[in-house]
């Protein structure tokens, strides 16, 4: 008999906090090595050893199931989506902020049966903030429940944005052109975490009002598209439909409206899909 | 008899917590509120009441002492800055980040005497961060010894930048167009909190590298200057002298090399001093 949502979720949830257990060993371990370049290394070793915790963890309760996960992506598994439940997985998302320690950094686990998402679970590691969905049920925070805002205008919205790996200057001409245009709109304020899971749900706690990224994949974003909409917020394309989460873009919203305003200020960053 | 550096640190700490309780009452208050127009004029009334309160038990304590607080400022007081010991206040750094709850906001609590600084207090009040120094001591964050890092280089650092409050178009493409430079040179990435006082701690932890900005105030720095420089930074003028507080322009780094390096990508905007 197969399991139901909720021991989806409870699975979901266990294996987020054991794997914030390894991360949170792997930064104190990090205060012996003197050198960004070991930190790098270091935190290429824990993304490795957290990711196989974590899918080692569900393959033995979910046999079944499929996994994409970054790591297993970057060592050469293909990412391939099918309706058999899919299990979506990030072991660190915001590698950048981890290293330096910059407390926006989470486990990103997202569950999609018939590719439509029905578990998420992300766990902000150095704030302890577990935000938690299944489809239907609402959003959590530390099981409390979260919404949006209800926010329809640029003009006093916060707006979260991404700064790109890629360092090219057309990409980043682009990328730091459309932040000066939202300011120009006036709105009421631009931040920066650097971590797409992060930031989703930050909007998805009704704290920024909007999150737009090019470039992202679809493990740093499954498990908060959930948390997001759960959360009365919309997850967008370019052109207002539905966001395919393998496109390599998010537009996170409070308001279809709001998408709607932030995505006409966009220039298109291409990337190919996952 | 005048009181020690040490009895004016712990009055400062004392009134920073009480300061925290008044704007933790108030970002609860908020959630009666449906408005973010209704939130601006609690965050007006939160502001004053907090600086009244700071100032008040300040200068019950010590009456001969001058003070300079954001608010004060704004009613039409002068901005003095004699030889006499002289507390520098902002009751709330942060303000757009307390209106939409983003957890970057601080009261800021700096003590001249002969124009040099010799205690600050930062306190985010959101993640209950407690930055305290006094010259010659080091700093602390919540009674832990804290350092920067030693980083030298752009290419390896996190450099943290400010969003105006002016939204014309000049100013916005110094201000966008810089964090770009920075990117292109290859700085690991880019982080905007939205709080002076937050961002110089930030450097001062160890956790970012670099911040720097332009148009900020006395209140939102004084404190944080001396927290960072007894944490092992520097803070400078865009030519890498000492920083002026009333300068209207702070770059806050880890180490000398890295501050010139970042001053030497920056574009002057003029601002009125202090």
């Amino acid at each position: 008999m197969a399991a139901s949502v909720d021991e989806y979720l409870k699975a979901a949830v266990e294996v987020a906090k054991k794997a914030s257990e390894v991360i949170n060993d792997a930064l104190h371990k990090e205060k012996l090595i003197t050198t960004k370049d070991g930190m790098s290394d270091l935190v290429t070793e824990t993304d490795q050893q957290v990711e196989k915790l974590i899918i080692g963890t569900l393959k033995e309760r979910f046999p079944t199931h499929s996994f994409i996960g970054e790591e297993s992506v970057a060592a050469g598994e293909k990412c391939v989506f099918t309706d058999n439940p899919t299990w979506i997985i990030d072991p660190i998302d915001g590698t950048t902020n981890f290293i330096h320690r910059y407390p926006y950094f989470a486990v990103s686990i997202g569950l999609a049966i018939n590719k439509e998402l029905a578990v998420g679970v992300v766990y902000n590691v150095a704030m302890n903030e577990l935000y938690t969905a299944v489809k239907g049920k609402g959003a959590f925070l530390n099981g409390k429940k979260i919404q949006t805002t209800k926010e329809k205008e640029i003009k006093k919205s916060l707006i979260l944005a991404g700064v790109p790996y890629a360092r090219d200057v057309k990409t980043l001409s682009s990328v730091f052109g459309t932040m000066q245009r939202l300011a120009e709109l006036g709105c009421d304020s631009i931040r920066l975490q650097g971590s797409a899971a992060c930031n989703i749900c930050t909007v998805a706690n009704g704290v920024a009002d909007a999150y737009y990224e090019f470039g992202i994949h679809c493990w740093d974003i499954a498990a908060g598209i959930l948390i997001l909409t759960e959360a009365g917020g919309v997850a967008t394309n370019l052109e207002g439909g539905p966001c395919d989460i393998m496109s390599r873009f998010v537009m996170a919203a409070s308001t279809k409206e709001l998408a709607s305003a932030v995505c006409q200020q966009l220039e298109r960053i291409d990337c190919p899909s996952d």
